[in-house]
Formats: structure tokens, sequence, C-alpha cells
């Protein structure tokens, strides 16, 4: 097994040979590494069903265990996306130029970013699908995925090494961290020599270690306390089918709605109807004092309930007296994520879209459209919540940043 | 004194202020702020002064007392940036759109970070320059300067203080962390909740404390171990002048050539005018074996002179065997700033350009002109050598993010 040092080496090479290929090399390795996931399917399947297997002699809940599985679909899943990738088009080597009065000509050039880390939980498609968009952006890329999916990520990694090896690419652009203790993670963190960038994906204690510990630069991504606000001014037929949707139409998700807040004046119309479609859809209601008052059958709110992102059934309710309060509740409790106001008052809306702090803000509009492919980007690496670099839904172009090319003929300052 | 939290909460709440107001009542505060710089001239004079009797007292270098000093030459500088300040186009408010094939309009709007933390050393200038540059972006800033400093940037921010207050803007849009101790810093590094971004300036200790300790986005500017390397097919003449320039114009900046590498095949050639040259102008040559058997003047160079920025008129010289040693040696000791190949063949320039991983690569001119104003950018607030968010110099437009705005008529997904 490699050192972390060792593969961060070899992975810093890797990216040298990457930076310079050209966007035909790097579409033929996604076909190759698409094609040897198809070739070794029945390998990556039996992989995977040893770590079911220890999943359930550990005791894991049933959710997670589906969550880890990979069959038929989920591979032929894997390969689409590493296939639709070839057809997006390549963000490196475009760019812009100025040419200064003293003669010299600046090219601003889109580059990769370099060496990519990606720490993620259970999933294993993660590792196939962050393996082509880092490909497609000429970035080596160190996978550390979770332990529970060992086998399967192994197993995967191995076929997409057969796939870059054939493609004539050293098959070292692509690594995966074996080693899944704590300690290996920790020094991941640190590799300042020989890691660009880190993307954390996952739940809240993952992303905080790894903004607490990383020496390296991060892009925190995906945790999602979005908030649907329901102003006085709303056509309360399209805020309840907003407010279902955003809430039940996949609660696992981060741009999923988790907390519902609604403008008193229209407070006792509103609630009554839509928390009670909301329960016939099997959410459960926890609200403040006043809605309680309005909606007897909801559980009190504890206070933490206002920054949790439950990713689950489950929806916050609050009575605010004001816009105000609505904005300054939010950029209080949320997470930067997605937030939308519901209302056909045109001073309102716009107050909410210059006050709220999020990468996404929405007016009259599900926050279930904060992602890659809705946004149009194609293929996605995750959501951004924090400012620098990327906001929001991150494409291919948020795999890569710029270096100035300066072409001079002597010039002297 | 105001403890970090309240300065941190204080910063937020005048950012929220600072996001909504127009580039005129920005423009406006920053003419403020000149003025009332002006004329409290002497009151920060007079606290420079007590500073410069403290920091004598304390044994420090004259060359730092003088870096310290403020004279009415330095406050009319200080003045004149900010009122040039006013002239920038402001970038935020811009921004590109798309309709979505489902009727969702995007905005991604050009929109100010938030709260900037800016953690710098002793030159006093850096507190209205950085408060300068925050304003105009609608940024609220928190400064921790140096200790040595402590009673100049009072004066200045006091200044400040005045003329925001005079454009109807809070005071507390531009704060001074007076209680310059250790334990402060820590606080300001770990206050994700206030504070939106770091950008540390000053000594490779300064950022390297920032980097390791800092929970909250940083962006590391300013190392700079420049190298120039001398192709076999170089002109020169041009080669000479170029070296000169980038040694001695200015040795204590982050642009200045810090190392020489030159190939073999025209060691025996160049070396001995260049470097008889170099030590006319009073720079000190550390280097190579091959170098020393050429020009005997020189001193050996040390294994740690290559990672060294020295900033000061010493210079590292190394003998190569070919251009991909010399873009190795830089790849691994050098800091990403700014690189230059000087060479009349067109394969090796590009090769050169591709390989070299840093913010500036250049082609036949000097490294001195990697700056903001050179880029014609108007303003900069450092040079930034990572690769997240902003690579090179950076002006208005990199104390930006985006944000997007997402207009609807009830769609649900």
């Amino acid at each position: 097994m490699n050192t972390i040092l060792e593969i961060g080496k070899k992975a810093k090479e890797a990216s040298y040979k990457l930076a310079t290929i050209s966007t035909g090399v790097k579409n033929d390795a996604l076909a190759q590494m698409a094609k040897a996931l198809e070739d070794r399917k029945s390998e990556i399947i039996q992989a995977n069903e040893k770590d079911r297997k220890e999943a359930r002699k550990k005791g894991l809940k049933e959710a997670l265990i589906e969550r880890l599985m990979l069959d038929d679909a989920r591979i032929a899943g894997m390969v689409k996306g590493l296939r639709e990738l070839c057809d997006l088009p390549d963000p490196v080597g475009n760019g812009s130029m100025i040419k200064r009065p003293n003669g010299l000509t600046l090219l601003k050039q889109r580059v990769p970013l370099g060496v990519i880390g990606i720490i993620y939980e259970s999933r294993p498609n993660v590792t196939s699908d962050a393996a082509g968009l880092c490909i497609k952006t000429g970035n080596s890329v160190i996978l550390r995925g979770g332990s529970e999916a060992i086998n399967s990520n192994i197993a995967i990694v191995e076929a997409l090494a057969i796939g870059l090896e054939k493609a004539n690419l050293p098959s070292t652009c692509v690594q995966l961290v074996e080693d899944t203790s704590r300690e290996r993670v920790q020094e991941l963190l640190t590799m300042r020599e020989y890691v660009d960038v880190l993307i954390p994906r996952g739940g809240a204690g993952l992303i905080k270690n790894v903004v607490k510990n990383a020496q390296i630069p991060v892009i925190e991504t995906g945790e999602g306390n979005c908030h649907i606000f329901i102003d006085e001014n709303a056509d309360l037929s399209m805020a309840k089918d907003i407010l279902i949707n955003a809430k039940t139409s996949r609660p696992s998700v981060c741009n999923a709605a988790e907390k519902l807040l609604v403008h008193e004046k229209i407070a006792s119309v509103f609630l009554p109807e839509a928390l009670k479609e909301l329960r016939s859809w099997g959410v459960e209601i926890r609200a403040c004092e006043k809605t309680r008052n309005i909606f007897p059958e909801a559980l009190p709110a504890g206070k933490e309930d206002w920054s949790t992102e439950y990713l689950d059934m489950i929806i916050g309710v609050k009575v605010v007296e004001s816009i105000d309060e609505a904005i300054n509740h939010i950029n209080r409790f949320g997470t930067s994520h997605s937030e939308a106001i519901i209302t056909q008052d045109y001073k309102r809306a716009n107050l909410f879209l210059a006050r709220v702090d999020a990468a996404c803000v929405y007016v009259n509009a599900s926050t279930r459209f904060t992602d890659g492919g809705e946004f149009g980007m194609g293929a996605e690496i995750g959501i951004s919540t924090q400012k620098l670099h990327a906001r929001g839904p991150m494409g291919l172009e948020e795999l890569t940043t710029v270096k100035y090319l300066i072409l001079g003929n002597g010039q002297i300052r």
C-alpha cells in the first residue's frame, strides 16, 4: 500500500502530464474508463457484496446499506456519467487577453487546479463521478472514500486505471487512499506540497473536520438548511405547490426545504391547509408557538431545530412578524445554500434578493432547482456554500483556475 | 475595548448595510475618508511618532522603523489612494443571465464577499489602503495590524470613522483589532460565523500561521521566490538587462528575482559578464559548483538557498543541463508567484509557459511586472499565490463573489 506521501508525489507528477494533454486525449480516457467499468462490472458487484456483508455485520442501518449498494443499473449510471462528460466543452485553455501600453501581451488562460483531494462518505458512485470530472478538467485526483465502501472503491479505481492506461495516461491520475484510518485523512489535510485543493462531500461532521484541520484550500459543499418564506402578498396556491415540492420531492438532498417561514398576516389562512397537506405526505411538523395556536397537531420546535438540516420528512415552521424578521432569521440560521421567497410584491422580492446572503436566492420557485444539471452546467461536483472561488453548483469551470502568460520582447520596469 | 466577538458581530451587521448601497454612496464615503485623513494628519503623525519612539526603545532595526514611518508625503499617498479608488469601476451588481427551458431566469450577479479580515505587519499605510478597497467593493473589514504600528493604526481608523459617518455609513464598516495579542488573532482566525475571508499580508511566518490555524477561507498573498531562466537560445544582451532589472530595481518586493538559472550551453559566455555586473550593483552571488567554476568570486550556495525568498540584494545562481531541469527546479522550489524564461525559441517558450506552475509566467520580460497597476487593474490588495478564487494580482473584482438570483413564476421540480 502506498503511503499518503507517495500518493501525493505521484498525483503531482500525473497532474503535470494531465495539464498539457489535449481535450481529445482526455475524452478518449473517459471513454476507456467507461468501457473498463462495464468490462469489470461483475468484479465490482462482487466487491460491493463484500462491503454490504461487512456493513450488515457491523449493524449499519438499511438506508445506509441501500446507499452503498451497486447493481447493474447503478454501474450503468456511472458509465453513462463518464460518457456524457465527453460531450461537454473543455474549459481548459480558454481565456482572455489584453495588450499593455508597454507592449506586453497578457494572456489570462484557464488551467487545471492540479491535484484535487476529494473526501466523501459511503456512496461508491462518487468514486467514478469525481474521477471523471477531474480527468475532463485535467486534474489528477486523490480519492478518500468511506471505510464501508472500501472494497467497492478499490474495484472501481482498478477498472478506471485500466481505462487510463489504455488511453496512454498514468494510472496515478486517479488514486484511492486505501488506508481509511483517521490518521491518513489528517495527513492528507496537511500535505500542502502536493495537494492544491480539498473538496469534502458529505455530512456536516465530515465538512467540519476538514475545515478545522486542513492547511490546504477547501471548497465546502452541500450543507443545506433551506427556507421557504411565504410573504403576506404571496399567491397562496403557488406557495403551497412550491412548499410541497421543495419539502417532499426528495427530502434527503441538500436543496430540499427544511424550514417554512410564514408572514403573520396570512398565517391563519395559509397554514391549516398547507400543513395538513404536508402531513398527508408524511411530513412531521415542528413548529413555533404561534403556528401551534393555528395548527395544534404540530409538535413544538426546540431551539436546535432552527439550525438543523433534517434531510428527512420533517419541517420546521415559524410565523414571522415581517419580511425583515424572515431575512434576519435566514441569515442567522441558514447555511447560505438556497433560500426562497413566495410573493407578488416587486419591492419585497427585490429586498429579499438583495439582503439574503446565500448562494442561490429564489423568487416564486422551488429551492430544488439548485443543481448543476438544472442550471445548464451538464455536470456537477457539488454545491459550494462558501464565497471564495465558487458559489452554488460547481461545474467543470469551477474545477479550474487561471494562469497569466505574459509575452514580452525585452520589457523591463 | 471591543472583544473580537463584538467586532465580528458589528462587522457582519455593517456588511449587510454595505451590500445594498449604491456606488455613489461608496464613492462619497471614500472621498470623506480621504478628507478626514487630511484633516487629522497632525494627530496621525503624532501617534506615529509615539510608535517609532517605542520601536527604538525595543531596539527595532532602522529599516523596520523606516517602514513604520508616516510623514506628510506618505499620508498624502494614502489620501491619493482613496481618491483614485473613486474613479475605478465598481464590480458589484454586474453579471450575466440565462433563461432555462422551464422559464426560470438565472441571474449570476457579482456581490461583496461580506466581512474581510486582513492581518498584516508594520506598514500603517495598509490600514487605509485595505479599508478603501473593501469599502469600494461593499465589504466591511476587520484590520489586525502589527503591534509596532498600533498607535498609528488607531489614529488612522479614527479618521476613517469620521469620514464614514459623514457619508452616513456606520463606522463599524472599518474596525481595528486594538488588542494585538496572539490570542486575539487566533480568535479572529476561527470566527467562522462572522468573517467570510481572511487575507494575510506579510512575511512567510505570518502567512504560515494563518494557513495553519484558520478555519475561515484564506487567500494567501505575496511570497515570491521568483526565477529567471536564461535558455541556450536567449538574446544574451536582453537576458542581462532583464536579470539586472528583476534583481536590482526593487529587491525588497515579492516580484523581484531571487534566483538565476542558466542553461549550461551558454553558461560560460553569459555568467562572467552578467554576474560581474550584478556584483557591481552590490548583489551578493550564492552559486552552485558549476557556476563557481566559471565565476570563482561567487559564494557557495547552501541547500536552503534554493527555497529562500531573500527580499534583499542577494541572488542564488544555478547552471542547469536542460530546460526540463529548469522547469522541474522551479516547480519544486518556487512559490508559484512569477517565473521567467529568456529565449528566442518558439517551442521552448511554449513548453515553459505550459509546464511552469505559477500565477504569472513570462517570456522575455522582467518578473517585476506582476502588479495590479502594471496589469491595468488600477488598485491591488495583494498578489495571490494560491489557485482558488484568485491568482496573481488581485484587484477590486477579486474582493467580490457571485450570487445566483433565480426568478420564477411557480416552477416546481
